[in-house]
Parts: C-alpha cells; sequence; structure tokens
C-alpha cells in the first residue's frame, strides 16, 4: 500500500483519501475503473475514484460522522484490493460541514449553523497567474463573500482573450494571437478547424489539481467554491463535446471535487446559449450528479434569459440571474411561491462602469438589490467590473475590489447575522415598504425589518399591540450606521433623515 | 341687449362670451335652458350656455377660424333673442390653439406647433389663499411645466384638512375642526349625516368665476390646465351625488370651461377609488363631454389601481398612474403597442420625502423616469411633496418648488424641442440602452437619442453605416450638459464618463 497516511488525523467533513498506483496501459482515464467503499456504523458510502495521472490512482471520501472507519478501494485499475481503517475526530472550529437546504427557502450548514449567502463571481480567478490568484485569495479573506461562482473550463469573452494557466485536457489550444476585441466572437464555440487539437479523453490532471487547490484555499477561507461545471464562453471545443465525453468529464468532476465540503454543482452559467445542449442533456447531468455525488451537494443551473424548470427535484436552490434591466430582485416572493426552493440571484448585474449593461451599476444599485432580495427571503450575488488598464476585472479574473458595494454587503450579512432562525421572509405591510420578518415566524418572534429602498419617507408609523415594548433601530444601509431610537409601545412614529436606502429594524424586548 | 361688448376684438381661439339678463324665478340652475348658434362660413356651433348668478345667463364660445361669424342665443331663459355678428383676427403671438393628439403617440397645437407635455400636478392649488396662490402662478411662470393637473372640487386628504377658499355648490361644510391626522379618513366620502348641507342644484358661481380665472391665468402663462372633474378625496358628499346631479355639474363644467383652448377634461383622478360610480357612469359622462364640448378638447381619466380601458373611442390619450413602485416609465413601449394613442404617465410617485411612498422619491430618479418615457416616446408627469412646516406641499397647495427635477426637466423639454417631428418613438437597439427616433421616422432621418439610465458605460461603440458622417453629442442629463464631440463615419467609439444618466445624441450631418 502506498500513497496514503493512516496516521494522518482527519477531522468530519474533510477528506479521507487513498492514493494507489495502478495500470498505465492504454487510456487509464477510460480503460480501468477504480471505486471505494467507505463503512462506519452510521453510513457505507459507495464512490468511483479517478486517475491522476503518473500511474497514480485515487478514491476520495467526506466523513460525514465522527468514529471508526473502514475502507476497501478496487477494480480493475489494479490487481491489488487496498483497505484499512481510520479515524475521524470532531470537526474543528471553524468546520461547519456542507451548506444544505433548510427550512424551505434557506441555508445550513450540516452541523446546524446558519449560512447567509453573500457571493461574488470571479469565472476564472483559479486560472489566472500565480501572483493574481494570490491577490484574489488575499482580497476574498478580508471581503464579506462567503461564496464564488467560478467555472472549471476556461473562458473565452470580452476581456478573456488570453490563455488560462493550464488546460483540462491533453492537446493544444487554437493560436490565441489572431483574437481582437472586435473579431472574438467570431471563435465562440470553435473546435478542431479553428486550430484546436484536443484528447477529450485524456484529462490534463495537474489542471484539476490546481482546481482542488483552488477549493481547498477557499474552503480555509469559509468559502463556499460554486462550481460552474459547463458553460457557452468557449474557443476550445470544450462547449460541444459529444455525450460520451461529456458524461466521463462529470464523472471526472465528481470523483474529484465531491468530497470538498465546500462544493457546489453549478450545471451550467447560461445553460440557454448553450443550444447544442438539450434540457435531456442537462437531466441526465444532473442524474450523473444524483448518482454519483455521494454527499448530495447543493445543485443549481444558471440562465441567461429563460429560467431553467428549477421545480426538477434534483434542483436545490434556484439560481437565477435576472431576467429585466429593471427589476430582478424585488421578484424574489414571487420565484420563493413558485418554486418553493430557496432563490439565490446570481446574477443582478455588477457594480462597473464597463460597456456592457449587465457590468455598470452603481455600488449604490448593487447594496438596494441586495436588500430587495433579502427582505423578500432570498439572496442575491455581487460582481465587479471596472475598467482596468491590464484588463483585470474581478469578474472574470478576481484581483482587487474598486467597488463601493462589499463593506456594504458585510453589514449587510451582519444584519442577517442577527435574524432569529435561519433567515427572512417577506410580510405583508404597507405597499410602500418591502418588510421581512424571521422564516416561519411571520412576526410572532417580535422581529420586524422595514426596508425603504430609493423611496425617503421623513417618519413613518407603526402600530403591532397596545401592550407589547418595541425596541426601534434606525439603519442607515449605506452608511452602515444603526441607530438606537430607545423603546416604544402602542402606536408610534419613527423620524427618518428623508434619504434613500433606509431601514428600521424593530423588536420586542423580553 | 346687454352684457357684452362688440367692439371687443378677439383672437382665433380666444373666448367670445354672450352675456345676457334672465329669470331668477325658481331655480334658474335647472328650470331654464340657454343656447347659443355661433356661425362662419366654415363653422356652425351650437352650445349650452349657463346661468352664472345674479340674474346673468352667459353662453361662451371659441371661434376656430378667422373672419366674420354671427351668433344667437335664446332659451326658455329669456323671452329675447340676442344676435348680432362679431369678427375674429388671427391667433396672437403665444395663441397656437387647443392641444391636439397628433401622430397617433404625440400632441401637437391646433396651428401644428408641437407640443411636448410637461406636467405637473397641484390638486387644488386654485383654493387656497390668494397669496398662495400668487405665489404659484410665479412659480410655474419660471417652470417647464406646460401642463398642470388640477380638481374643481376640493380636495379632502392628508395634509388637505383645511378649508378651500369656495365651495361649488350652495349650502355649508361640514366641520372641519373635527379633523386630525389620525381621524380624517373616517370622514372620506361623508355626506349629510356629518354635517354637509348642500343643495346639488345650486352651483356657487363664484366658485366657477375663479376656476375660469385660474384657467386663464395659466393659459396667458402657456400651461394647459388638465381639469380633474370627479375624484375620491372627498369629505362633502360631492363624490356621491347621485347620476342627475352628476349630470347637471358636468354640463356646467362643459358650458363654463370648454370655450377655454388650454381646457383638458381629465374624467378623475383615480376613478377606482370611487366604487360608488360604475363604469356605465364613467360612459354616460363622457357621452356627455363628446356631446356638449364643441372643441373636442382632450379626454382621459386617471386609475389608482386598473387602468380604465384607455382603448375606448372618446380617450383621446392614456393617462396613466404606475401600477407598481420599481417599474412606470420603463413600459411605455408597452402601452403604446396596447392602446396605439399618446401615453401621459401624469403620475410616476413625486419628488419629496413625506412618509407615502407615492410622495418620496429623489429629484434623480424622477428626472430618470422621464427620461425613460421620453425615449420611449411618452410622457411622464411631475408632482412635489417636500414636508412644509406650514403643510404647503407643491403637489396640492403649488406655492414654491423645492426639488431638484424641475430645472432638468426644463433641460429635457429643450432637447425633446430639438427633435425633428412632434415626439420620440422607441427603437430597438441594444438591450442594454434606451434608444429614440423620431416618431414614424426610424433613423430614416439620421436622429437618435440613447439614454444609460442607471448604467455607467465608460464607452459605447455605434456603426450605422460606411459613408455618412455623424455629429455627436454627450449628454449629461443630470449636469444638463451637451458636449458635442465632433463628427465621425462608420465604426466609432463613444468615450463617456461612467457616470449614471447620461445620454448620446447622434445626428447626421446634412
Amino acid at each position: 500500500m502506498a500513497g496514503f497516511d493512516y496516521t494522518k488525523q482527519i477531522e468530519r467533513w474533510d477528506i479521507f483519501e487513498v492514493s494507489c498506483p495502478g495500470k498505465t496501459e492504454g487510456n487509464p482515464f477510460t480503460d480501468y475503473a477504480i471505486q471505494g467503499i467507505f463503512k462506519h456504523k452510521n453510513e457505507t458510502v459507495k464512490l468511483d475514484g479517478f486517475y491522476d495521472g503518473e500511474g497514480i490512482y485515487k478514491a476520495r471520501f467526506m466523513p460525514s460522522f465522527t468514529g471508526e472507519y473502514s475502507f476497501e478501494v478496487s477494480g480493475s485499475f489494479s490487481e491489488k484490493k487496498y483497505t484499512g481503517t481510520f479515524t475521524v475526530e470532531a470537526a474543528g472550529k471553524n468546520n461547519h460541514g456542507p451548506v444544505r437546504v433548510a427550512n424551505t427557502y434557506h441555508f445550513a450548514y450540516e452541523d446546524g449553523s446558519p449560512y447567509y449567502p453573500v457571493g461574488t463571481t470571479c469565472y476564472v480567478w483559479e486560472l489566472q497567474s500565480e501572483e493574481l490568484q494570490k491577490k484574489t485569495l488575499e482580497t476574498l479573506k478580508n471581503s464579506p463573500f462567503n461564496k464564488i461562482r467560478f467555472c472549471i473550463f476556461p473562458k473565452h469573452y470580452d476581456y478573456n482573450l488570453k490563455e488560462p494557466r493550464s488546460y483540462p485536457y491533453e492537446g493544444k489550444p487554437m493560436d490565441s494571437s489572431v483574437l481582437t476585441r472586435e473579431n472574438f466572437m467570431q471563435y465562440w464555440g470553435a473546435g478542431r478547424e479553428a486550430g484546436n487539437d484536443w484528447d477529450f479523453k485524456r484529462f490534463n490532471p495537474e489542471h484539476f489539481r490546481h482546481i482542488e487547490k483552488s477549493i481547498a484555499a477557499l474552503r480555509d477561507l469559509g468559502i463556499e467554491a460554486d462550481l460552474i461545471v459547463m458553460h457557452p464562453y468557449d474557443r476550445w471545443g470544450f462547449s460541444g463535446m459529444d455525450s460520451e465525453c461529456d458524461d466521463l468529464y462529470w464523472n471526472y468532476c465528481i470523483a474529484r471535487f465531491a468530497a470538498y465540503r465546500n462544493v457546489w454543482w453549478s450545471l451550467a452559467n447560461e445553460y440557454d446559449l448553450m443550444p447544442q445542449k438539450k434540457i435531456s442533456d442537462w437531466e441526465r447531468y444532473a442524474s450523473i450528479i444524483c448518482e454519483k455525488d455521494p454527499y448530495n451537494h447543493l445543485r443549481g443551473i444558471h440562465n441567461c434569459r429563460p429560467f431553467y424548470d428549477h421545480s426538477r427535484p434534483w434542483v436545490t436552490h434556484c439560481c437565477i440571474q435576472r431576467q429585466d434591466i429593471y427589476k430582478c430582485a424585488e421578484l424574489v416572493a414571487e420565484y420563493r411561491e413558485r418554486y418553493k426552493k430557496p432563490v439565490v440571484l446570481d446574477e443582478i448585474a455588477y457594480e462597473g462602469n464597463i460597456q456592457h449593461g449587465w457590468g455598470n451599476i452603481s455600488g449604490r444599485e448593487m447594496v438596494r438589490r441586495f436588500w430587495e432580495a433579502s427582505c423578500r427571503g432570498g439572496y442575491a450575488g455581487h460582481g465587479e467590473t471596472f475598467l482596468h488598464p491590464e484588463n483585470i476585472l474581478w469578474w472574470s479574473h478576481g484581483g482587487e475590489l474598486h467597488g463601493e458595494s462589499p463593506k456594504r454587503l458585510d453589514f449587510l450579512r451582519r444584519i442577517l447575522s442577527e435574524t432569529p432562525g435561519l433567515g427572512l421572509a417577506p410580510l405583508q405591510a404597507g405597499w410602500d415598504e418591502i418588510a421581512a420578518a424571521p422564516e416561519g415566524m411571520m412576526g410572532t418572534q417580535g422581529y420586524f425589518l422595514y426596508y425603504y429602498s430609493f423611496m425617503r419617507p421623513s417618519f413613518r408609523e407603526f402600530f403591532f399591540d397596545e401592550n407589547s415594548e418595541y425596541r426601534v433601530e434606525v439603519i442607515d444601509t449605506w452608511e452602515m450606521i444603526i441607530e438606537d431610537r430607545g423603546c416604544f409601545r402602542g402606536k408610534f412614529r419613527v423620524e427618518l433623515p428623508g434619504k434613500e436606502y433606509m431601514a428600521i429594524r424593530i423588536r420586542k424586548t423580553l
């Protein structure tokens, strides 16, 4: 037995990896199978391993319990079986397990801690230079973001014409020196005819190892990795593989990444911009995930224009790109009603100043959209697209944040973390205020959050009951100030500064 | 013959009034008829006169042509007939005649001059103190507004609890000293039981004479009087009269006001807040206007929630209050398509800071909504509701303007006045810009107006054709600056400051 270390302690929801030498004749990615069985008194998990190159096969496992486990790794990759036992310790302080759907519309870590997603998007941050990746991680560390959307395949698009640090397959890419801002769309979906020469049955393990390193680095920062497995921004033919190669890719991703507790599966970004994939294809990918991911990680699929049918049973939460320039976060309550699942608006336009309308809203508008979504019991997603002398835009490349919204989103995350229960639900109140109460408690907990968006009332009047006492706080969501106004009974009036973006939090005193 | 003066010159579209003594026994408002016939080689107009109190009956006429007219005024009000002739001169410099619908979606004065409505609302400005009315007219004189919406009946509502300067009927009102901000809604729609004692068959001519004086003062400032004839904000019973009294009122208003060229008929404000009136009532009022207004003044009806059916033939233009907090002006193109009539968004929330969500948007948001409406080939309406130590709010009382939007609306009016033709039409362009071209010319005139709303592009690229030359101007709609960027051919790029509320005007050079 070789390549794994029994003595290493692992925590609950960490990775136990069995690494074994195996056959190298033919194509190890397709010609041999490797399976692992991991047993504990509470669970028995069967999973596929994968070929990691250089004669090494691996099987990875994430234990859901503490205590004694045994394992057996075997298959056609080797004449030998690899068996053993290991012990799982309790999770450490910052390890809460995978994120799960909880209370229909919200999320919680598997240990029961609330999880309020405040996500961002850096599509191919991990395929940039080492220096830039380091900077991105440093920025994330000091940011409010606890989820990040990014792609496994490289990206071809405006501001994304350079070569990525590595490619997922053996072979060679088309010559990128021909690309200009004017002609790049001609290469959208290009394949072999453009000079690409890939073997879609031979992965480049180094590319995937690097993605894993990135997932782990995010995990260590407490950030969920919302993996975009497929996307249309392609000049290499990765978006146009046949179903056999697609399925091989999906299986390889699951075998490699599923054991990371912070993984979410985003089947696609803008699935509807990939007409080469039919709904039956997406459903087949979903069935592969459901069959092969033993941990039931969150699954969603992101639209450009029409939503995917988020009522499909395998969809755990709605991943939504806004369909309208003006209204998006304001529709969260309708989406909740329609799908009865968590609503995550992972694209509501980005803070920035580029020429594209999806990438040039103000920080104020970004923060307003987050509050609108949150007070309706949903979640919004951040992104940033400021013109940059070296074309380093957070949205795709990571790097540094330049916008005004992140620190206000941190403030919002604080407000959410002070909510009883797992999240907010929209409350019927006045037509001209957005009101929320803790999910499932509809005011019975004596917690009310009112948001006035771009409206600028100079005062508002309230009445809950004659007898209880309520503490009133006026929140400036932009200036990030919470002002305690003291306690009130019966009918009372709250003076406001007649500014935009104000909120009022009212909590019954004990 | 008495009470009118042949020697007075009148202009085309001015008022020729025949004033005659008549019977006073019984109720002169209901017991006698007075009719006038006015003849010119091009028109013969029959119309009803009215009783103006103190034994005087009047018939009023607005001539549509220059040259010789004859008239005959007669009826049961008098044993005598009053006849004569008069001469109509050409219209003076600032007299363009009544406003008409032109080119399906727009307006023009009867003399063919374009009319781009930039309206405001001061519901009962003319029922305030003389001093305040004077101030309102002074403010209007220095404002961009060329239309104002106001009521004939007084208004009962939040910030509107005082007595008006006069009442439309003989009798006496309920005691208003009982009213408070807390209890006023209890008196909504009150009648006799609350202490009101009116004779709905005896008008107070002085009230109506004062309205006429106000209409004339507006006319002299070049402002259209969008008369709100009925409304629900009532504690006196005026909104709850029976159909006989309603019809008497409508006939009286038409007989008195129709000869003023700047009158528009707004059948109601928030017709749907008057459940006591059925659709058949509104249709009956409309049929009275169509029958009795010889000049075919513009007719509309304003909603609170559901729109009236603006496709009714008598509706000349859509009077629309927004149905959604977030989207209103952005829907103009859909409304144009649906109704094939001019779209006037006469209520899109007011600039201000009161507690009500309809009265506390920023000047920036107000101006943005005007531009959104204008670039889609419609028109928006202004209003202002800032808290005031004496409760003088422009929206209801007039007075002074305090907001930031009016001068920007003046700037927009200038931009509109520089458009070829009568107005703008929405143009299909990028999904992330609002584009307009002159109505009916769809770019063939080489005029394009692009508006970026809250989006903040740092540049945009254009291509119309290889050969023509285009002059490019960058417009800061908030700072009111037009920057000439010179002329371009073929594909060209326009640099922008990455700020909100920018527009680009592109015109083919000759």
